[in-house]
């Protein structure tokens, strides 16, 4: 079986462009004991994955230049020496970028078929729902009445935490990138919505959008927004540190504003996560956010691009903020 | 009575200097019912109190321009309209920086004379043994071989937090500005103590004393220290920020590396809290850090300075690293 892969041809200093992406064609050998032939059918990609491109420690470890990009995706297995995996069966898990890969079975999860698109367990029922459901729900604790900042509000983690902000009753108050996004926002259910490119003064745009103060902030982006956010915080204030987008291309170590006295201040707390932290739990995660989603109170929203040879520019995509909710290539 | 009084004369613009302290002599009234009269013993002087001499929210609110500083002190009742605080009682709490004061016993504690120095509850039994007591043991959590680090180590609370640290079994590195508290770190038991004045290279020198990296870390002081620890944070690191006294006296906003790519890589926890956020628990510090005392796995030093006109020197001397341990001023 021939497929198509894509390789890391170089590390990436700044944006990364097309420059960075290789496409081969390979030959799969057929499946041999314990393994199954998969046929790709969606591609996650997403803003971590820049942190792999780098060398040296970040989340996870590196990608290798000169291998496959991998990633989060949705695959149907076509041949099967695995008993737990007959074939017809959808899974979600880490592969290659190819069409079709050789896998077996570790880390590889079924999913249902009847309880939601399969797609969206690479975003609400996946790893950016479990990021909003854990950094939101475990980190920051929102109370009803109080208020919760999240940024990078219209991406695939942001729609969710604020969703289920609203669900906690609290007021949510999201920043993005366009006022197509801000009008999602306020779809949503957001109470405000701010469009971070084109409000003259920011600091002020948040201060006028929180009154009361930040009782909670979920963080993806970093940079100027979450200094303006440090600025409004109330006593024993909760921050998820979950991103810092706005700063993965920098080729220099980011400097600004210390955030130290302001969180010394308010007794604030800040705590970065990633979502593997909370392994153990995410079956209660998928649990409630498929329940939420079934009784209609979650949304969820997908910027789905066809074709494999467009994974490269769909990821490229999401650093210039073309996306609203999940990004995802369909593949086949 | 007459009493000599040390009012705010003005707000200091970064490093505060004698012209902010303004000596006056006031008659106090008898004690009317519920008042007792209190004639100071100890006075303690308190980096926090600096952020009390600008103006705006700090921990606590400001100081009035014009009226009496205030502080941690302890006392003893002189004259007592009081049944509570029966004459020849000692007391600690928050009083004004005068040899006489007239107070209604609110906020005041009785102190045992037979456990320690009464000068103590100002310092290893008081606010900054309780600080150490707290942060370290509520935010920090150290578990035996973990590597903990205190930056302002040979400071009132840093001394504590660093034998706590020992009591825990953890490996415990200390920061300090001059050889002989590097000198007395060592001799409380610190595995590590670093000058951070005379080392050329901080970075380094904490890299070296840290070969397994930093799981926990006590801030006291802020700054390019802290910018140091930071890049040696173990995964699931925790950091108590309990101070910034680097950035006290500064009259522009510090600015420093970003520390959000850092904290999210490691998933760690940066808690800023202040003694008072524990209140309800001081009994619980109190009782814990006597016994240690009791069984000499605790030891605490004083920097005595003697006579009510030396207060704002005794201050002032707080941010120029002039003490070693807890600074008093031995008003009577």
């Amino acid at each position: 079986m021939k497929t198509q892969t894509i390789l890391l041809a170089s590390r990436p200093k700044g944006l990364p462009t097309a420059e960075q992406f290789q496409f081969e064609t390979i030959e799969l050998p057929t499946p041999s004991v314990g393994q199954v032939l998969l046929k790709t059918l969606y591609v996650s990609v997403d803003p971590y994955m820049r942190g792999r491109m780098n060398e040296g420690k970040s989340y996870v470890p590196p990608f290798t230049v000169g291998e496959p990009i991998a990633g989060g995706a949705v695959a149907e297995v076509l041949e099967s020496q695995n008993e737990a995996l007959p074939v017809g069966s959808v899974v979600v898990g880490n592969l290659p970028w190819q069409q079709y890969s050789l896998a077996d079975g570790k880390g590889l999860n079924r999913i249902p078929t009847d309880k939601a698109p399969v797609s969206y367990f690479l975003g609400l029922l996946g790893m950016p729902g479990l990021t909003a459901y854990f950094g939101l729900l475990d980190i920051c604790q929102p109370k009803a009445g109080e208020t919760v900042v999240v940024s990078g509000a219209a991406g695939a983690v942001g729609m969710v935490v604020g969703q289920l902000a609203k669900i906690a009753g609290a007021r949510v108050i999201g920043t993005a990138g366009s006022d197509e996004k801000v009008a999602y926002l306020k779809q949503l259910g957001f109470d405000e919505a701010i469009n971070y490119k084109t409000t003259p003064d920011i600091a002020q745009a948040l201060a006028a959008a929180a009154p009361n103060g930040v009782d909670c902030y979920f963080d993806n982006v970093g940079g100027p927004i979450t200094d303006a956010v440090y600025d409004l915080l109330n006593k024993h204030a909760r921050i998820a540190l979950c991103g810092q987008i706005s700063s993965y291309n920098d080729t220099e170590a980011p400097v600004g504003p210390r955030p130290e006295g302001k969180l010394l201040k308010t007794s604030a707390k800040l705590q970065g996560f990633i979502v593997s932290d909370y392994f153990s739990r995410w079956p209660e995660g998928v649990r409630k956010l498929t329940e939420w989603y079934g009784q209609g109170k979650l949304q969820f929203e997908e910027t789905i691009t066809e074709g494999f040879d467009q994974i490269p520019a769909a990821f490229l995509g999401l650093f210039t903020g073309e996306n609203t909710g999940k990004a995802i290539v369909k593949v086949a």
